[in-house]
């Protein structure tokens, strides 16, 4: 098959990648590829060797030669001025260490001069806090860097983004002017960026996915036969409970129907080969959560949100029986089986059971973000937008 | 694994399905093991015969043995005794053969009595008319037997169905009293019901879904490598645009969240087996249309179904790319390699795009149904219940 021509982009940009793993390394070269001033921040020291000097990054990728315009910089965190010298700051590192990071980009950022645009592809929820990477901006950053902060997510895998495989993401931000930046810098024919209003759905959903994904390992594990290669009910029922849980928490239920959302549940319950779905199939053959865990050799993300979602749903007073299922089997001592009976018994419900009113603690996060309901999730809009005339 | 146990109907119904292929036939069995009444009619001899005397159904389902209880009727049609005698009318046939059959059943039941429940398991437009089973029912019996037919939709094979393997449905009627009742009919743990008050959408989503599986065939057959089974940017991409479809034809966004809408879509577009997928990667590879239909054996629904959603969009007014682009390749003279690069080469969009208000030409059907907006769809409703408080 032939690749597809590049654009080149109406402006050429210097970017500082923080991260060099899978996504952080790709999105490098795929900036690279159109001219953009690429600096890649690694804390792995020969990770920035390999990717100066042989153009390659031993840990991820390992296949695959990066461009040669590429700059790796690190071990030590970028000082302040390769700091205020780009004009984006890519955060590309997995949200547990997002604070810390932020703390130490807020301090060598020079504040009188405009800031560099902000953009995201972590994904999840700090398990310590469980707050968004949204909140965790505001915290560190400021309410101003929050509202213009921007958010990739999509169903991609790196090493088809480096093939020019036709790969498709949600771009969301508070400030569409942010967003359709965010898209301009990363569109080409194979990378089709499509701008969102709700970061607090988009987020959600990239989060709460790995626990869906759980289940959707526990059911294969069990033996239930699927339609495709997971069971499309449940993730379909997956689904219908998390735009429940992100409505309930502010965001948009439009946006589950998104690449962020949908997109993503989709491909993270059917990838039959990722850790979620593997700690899930375990589960459901009735192996011990403690005994995967310790040979996993990896920690799965849904393991540790489940925990963060619990406290979430107890505080939004949401049903979830599919999480609070996942839950109770990883930390409550019931069975797959149990887990599965009880949700097969469940009466037969309305199909699309949205919360009336946002919750109480979706107010206070409103209220730290100093934005009005209409401003957080483009619900009232888009439901206006699409009313009877 | 254990095969879960069924729970006894809260009432008993006497049920006759016309139509005895594969999805009647395997719900026959399904409510015959709850010990409610059921009557199969066939137009083919040796299926009525086969169930009959054997309990095998000769041409579908051919591994299974039906219950004993089971009593199957035909050739002829069901007279008016046998109409007027049960509770339930279950419609298991296709789309095309639905008006001269509801004209029968309407010439053969009592007008003055109670009327059974109508239950329509079947999918699709109406080529010719480009008219939904909801529009040929008005037509055919009234908008009073309309405004309560309910559908049943979703991702479900009936093959599953019979080995009591977790299938997921949603349940849609403009009357929720109507849904409600054939919700307790079906539901069972491994056959779970969600009802749902858009039959529209649900609809609508039946049908176009064959002509994304025929887009996802194609992407397939160029040799665009797949993220699961199919490729998820592009279905989801799919569901965005069937969703701005659906709501410009009166139907709720939101019914494209559910098991009939994503779920299916989802299922048929990952179906590598499906005719549809199958036409599509055949047209990717760069066969001729022609020579794929004479050597497929069998009608693809997708095909026929492209032809009157092009007209129907041409209605809409509303944009609809990938389906127009399937269109373009099937019936316009272009090779599957110019439609990808077109769809590829579109400027970045905003997310989920949908239509500011419903289209004329679905005012008209509302007309036609005797109702009013709220009542066709929950879209205000929805929209009501979860706006700000």
């Amino acid at each position: 098959m032939d690749l597809p021509q590049g654009v080149p982009p109406a402006q050429l940009l210097k970017v500082l990648i923080l991260g060099a793993g899978n996504f952080g390394s790709c999105l490098a070269d795929h900036l690279a590829e159109v001219d953009h001033t690429v600096y890649i921040w690694s804390r792995e020291a020969d990770v920035v060797e390999g990717l100066n000097k042989t153009h390659r990054n031993p840990k991820y990728l390992t296949d695959h030669t990066f461009l040669q315009s590429i700059t790796a910089i690190g071990p030590e965190f970028p000082d302040a001025e390769i700091l205020n010298h780009v004009d984006v700051i890519l955060f590309a590192i997995p949200t547990q260490g997002l604070r810390e990071t932020l703390v130490k980009v807020r301090a060598g950022l020079n504040s009188k001069e405009q800031l560099p645009l902000f953009i995201f592809v972590n994904k999840g929820i700090e398990v310590e806090t469980q707050e968004l990477p949204l909140e965790i901006i505001a915290d560190t950053c400021g309410v101003d860097v929050a509202r213009v902060a921007t958010f990739v997510s999509g169903p991609s895998f790196a090493k088809e983004i480096v093939r020019r495989q036709p790969t498709t993401v949600s771009v969301a931000s508070l400030s569409p002017e942010h967003a359709q930046r965010t898209s301009d810098l990363f569109h080409q024919p194979w990378f089709r960026c499509y701008t969102n209003p709700d970061p607090v759905g988009v987020e959600l959903a990239g989060a709460l996915k790995n626990v869906y994904a759980i289940a959707s390992g526990i059911a294969d594990g069990m033996g239930y036969e699927n339609n495709t290669r997971a069971d499309t009910g449940l993730i379909t029922r997956s689904l219908a409970e998390m735009t429940r849980v992100g409505t309930s928490y502010g965001a948009s239920p439009l946006t589950f129907l998104s690449l962020a959302g949908v997109g993503d549940l989709f491909l993270t319950c059917s990838s039959t080969t990722s850790r979620n779905f593997t700690v899930g199939r375990r589960l459901g053959q009735g192996e011990d959560l403690d005994y995967i865990i310790k040979t996993l050799g990896s920690v799965a993300e849904g393991v540790t949100t489940s925990k963060a979602l619990h406290i979430i749903l107890e505080k939004l007073e949401v049903k979830a029986p599919i999480a609070e299922g996942v839950y109770a089997v990883l930390y409550g001592g019931r069975s797959a089986k149990e887990m599965a009976g009880e949700l097969m018994s469940l009466p037969p419900l309305s199909e699309i059971d949205l919360p009336v009113h946002i919750s109480k603690p979706v107010r206070a996060l409103m209220k730290k973000l100093g934005i009005k309901e209409g401003d957080l999730s483009p619900r009232a809009s888009v439901l206006s937008t699409i009313g009877p005339d």
